[in-house]
């Protein structure tokens, strides 16, 4: 079979999933809250044609033949290839038993979850994730060998991502995190974020943060944006991404820095080379490097001080009384204020990796079996103790906040921070190679960020892995020190010391 | 195979159609104008795997072996059953290219006739019609044998109706039609219809039409509302009905009606009995019972005099300044007023067949050959003043007015027309069946004839042809006297004849 053959099988395959995709958002955004039930048959449906195709012999036979013409083809399309059999070869390990039992305990355990969290009752959901930490096991299985099990469940999100990598990495990130949280400590009344949480008007809220996310290069004739309960960034092709975001009446920050955030992964989408399109490159190259695009976004560009000298006249004429005693640099202290609390989602820039390193050393223990499920209450509460220095007052707020685990996402937290420290390293790059960035920023002219983005990172989609991607452009492997520098100069202009 | 095979094969279809149908509301809804590449690669895929699944050997083997075993079913299940093998049938009987080929045509000649309408310019879509039509002659032929050519066509949309019933229908409409024209001529000037071209504002009509919508039983948790260019109802589910609207702020009708003709549509899937989810019969019986549902909410309902005795406060207190010197009696008049016109869209209740039947007529003669493509505008223009006395001053208004045959929707145009007539003897068997109906419409009581309509229609789905529906529940077979009875009376009523 010819590489026609190969894209034959890779692009139905990638409009089937296009097509769930479509329907989960609907699901999230406008279908009718009766439709529960025929969704997920049709989504169940999709799942399974999607899996068929993926496997089926013709693709066995597109994926055997590749070998004898790939050098026919150029580098992008060899990688293409390459990374469809990647897919390929990891969908034939998985047995659709284990797959579809997993889904199975995620709709159960996500149900289970949602019960044990309202009633704060962490024996309710424990069973479910007893469970569920037991089927991701098998499947660490089916992948190895791997150096730690844990290793296989890190690839899914972060391709080539081990523990033995990480643990250096973290450790270093907590000290240098604990360092900056002890300066902080005696200086913590000298900033307050009381600003952010009195009434803001919804649809000034939301025209104002669309307005900036245009601003910012998110295009509208790819792209739109919903409203939605949790917001998400979806991408049926590159000519077609979707954002959602939540507005609060009561707090500015979660539609202003929610709709950036998702504006950076959907830029990233529309950002991937069309020559993808309809392939499994046609997507973000990781979890870490698609969070190091959103977080670039929402923290690297939109909390700075250049950015709100451009946005803060904006902001102020939109919402005149609610800030008429701010300025710039107060504005700008109160988004960057620095508190350790219990919830991971509010959880500011310094702090939340101290979450995430929690969770990374849980779910590494839990998989490798050195911790049980019935542990995590106690060891949490005193993990949160140790880390960030706040008791736990129920599990509800404390190892229940997260839906990740009921769903079976074991190995994603370690993105979230991942993304961080890519943004950082992506900064420092870009500083050396744009000049004038501040400038540009205070001037509200970002196109040459976006371009650079662009020319970077979007364009080469899923065809090469993080680790390829950050050697390429920043000349260097990951290293925490880029984010330490950047959050501890931040954090001592902020408070002063 | 067993009835559970069967239904196997029959989910499976019917999942993939409704993922394409949530594609296309999206697409006419919310989707990106950059996206309309991605969009129709998607849904090609998704037509081929729902033609493939329909028409391969496990689905032969399913209808090989449906007798077998089709004794121990219930009626329903049997019917079923019977529903899916007469798709089966007929999507063997075309071959794959001739539909490739007509959705090929279909696409240029869209664009085609949308360019030659602009430009009042026939000759630009001529070529594309003449290959439609060749290509609708080829599948008549492919379906055959039928007394006529264009019997193959009408079953499409209508099943079991033949050119040879029609003729005598659409020939004593005519005539009768003709006769009501007559009598109304000199009265024409008794009835104003200004008030319904007033600025009305947007947000106000589309509240007040959907709050009407929900009052006469269209569930919001089964479906919902939005905009798009043309509306229209599509179904995903029983459980997931979607509606479209547009609003015109300087004409009344386009919301109002339009959104409870749709309603009624969507009422009707709400409807269907859930036996038949996931099946090809979980859908209307055919265009023309369909088009029943909403021409009876539009017209029978919501164009009666007790219905806006019921309603009209409402309108009145939502357009106080439009309304002032209106009452119900002056309302009624000016939503029922009659007048010849060029337009099939715009036309009145009783001379809106008129535009179906020079369709018809126009349709079978260009299948049979009678007619040919190049003949079309003189033709239209001589039989529009033979119809409606009306002088059609260029194609743009005249033969180019109508998208259907540009995509091939040759044999669709007479169910319009035999919705009404459907709708005209439901009317009459349900004033007998409920005692007080005209009461219970003047006290915004629905509820009765929305259960009616459920029993004796929706609930059947696609188990039971049109000829079966309208035997069953009416006692008799289709005739035009119900329609001419109630559309004679009223125009009498409104003209004062």
């Amino acid at each position: 079979m010819s590489w026609l053959d190969l894209q034959t099988v890779m692009h139905r395959v990638s409009d089937i999933n296009a097509a769930s995709a479509v329907l989960s958002w609907d699901q999230e955004t406008y279908m009718p809250s009766g439709a529960v039930q025929s969704r997920s048959e049709q989504l169940a449906t999709l799942t399974e044609l999607a899996h068929h195709y993926m496997t089926n012999d013709e693709a066995q036979r597109a994926v055997s033949d590749f070998a004898s013409y790939s050098e026919t083809l150029t580098e992008r399309q060899r990688r293409i290839g390459q990374t469809f059999i990647k897919d390929f070869d990891r969908t034939k390990k998985l047995p659709a038993d284990l797959l579809i039992e997993q889904a199975r305990t995620a709709s159960l355990g996500q149900d289970a979850w949602k019960k044990a969290r309202q009633q704060n009752n962490f024996r309710l959901f424990k069973p479910f994730l007893e469970r569920m930490y037991q089927l991701k096991r098998e499947e660490a299985l089916c992948l190895a060998p791997t150096e730690h099990l844990y290793d296989a469940l890190l690839d899914v999100y972060e391709p080539g991502m081990t523990v033995s990598a990480l643990i250096p990495v973290f450790s270093r990130l907590k000290a240098g995190t604990m360092d900056v949280l002890a300066r902080i400590g005696p200086l913590q009344a000298r900033v307050s974020d009381e600003v952010l949480y009195k009434t803001f008007p919804r649809d000034r809220q939301l025209s104002m943060a669309q307005n900036i996310i245009g601003k910012l290069g998110f295009s509208d004739s790819t792209g739109r944006v919903d409203l939605s309960a949790h917001p998400f960034c979806t991408s049926f092709a590159n000519t077609d991404v979707r954002l959602t975001t939540r507005v609060r009446e009561n707090d500015l920050r979660s539609c202003l820095f929610g709709l950036i955030h998702e504006a950076g992964h959907g830029m990233y989408e529309q950002g991937i080379s069309s020559e993808m399109s309809r392939t499994p490159s046609g997507q973000g190259a990781s979890m870490g490097i698609h969070e190091s695009q959103s977080l670039f976004w929402e923290n690297v560009i939109a909390r700075s001080e250049e950015f709100w000298r451009w946005a803060f006249p904006q902001l102020r004429q939109t919402f005149p009384d609610q800030l008429a005693n701010q300025d710039v640099s107060l504005f700008f202290k109160a988004i960057n204020s620095i508190k350790p609390s219990l919830n991971r989602v509010e959880a500011d820039e310094l702090t939340y990796n101290l979450h995430i390193i929690l969770r990374f050393e849980f779910e590494k223990a839990l998989i490798d079996g050195s911790m049980s499920v019935s542990d995590i209450p106690e060891a949490w509460n005193a993990s949160m103790k140790e880390l960030l220095g706040v008791d736990v007052p129920s599990d509800a707020d404390g190892c229940l906040q997260d839906v990740h685990w009921s769903i079976g996402l074991m190995g994603y937290f370690p993105s979230y921070t991942l993304g961080k420290l890519y943004a950082a390293m992506l900064w420092n790059q870009m500083r050396k190679d744009i000049p004038d960035i501040d400038r540009k920023i205070e001037d509200g002219s970002f196109s040459d960020i976006l371009n650079w983005l662009r020319f970077n990172i979007h364009d080469y989609g899923r065809t090469e892995d993080p680790r390829e991607i950050i050697q390429r452009v920043c000349g260097r492997p990951l290293t925490e020190t880029d984010f330490m520098e950047y959050v501890g100069s931040k954090a001592q202009h902020v408070y002063g010391f």
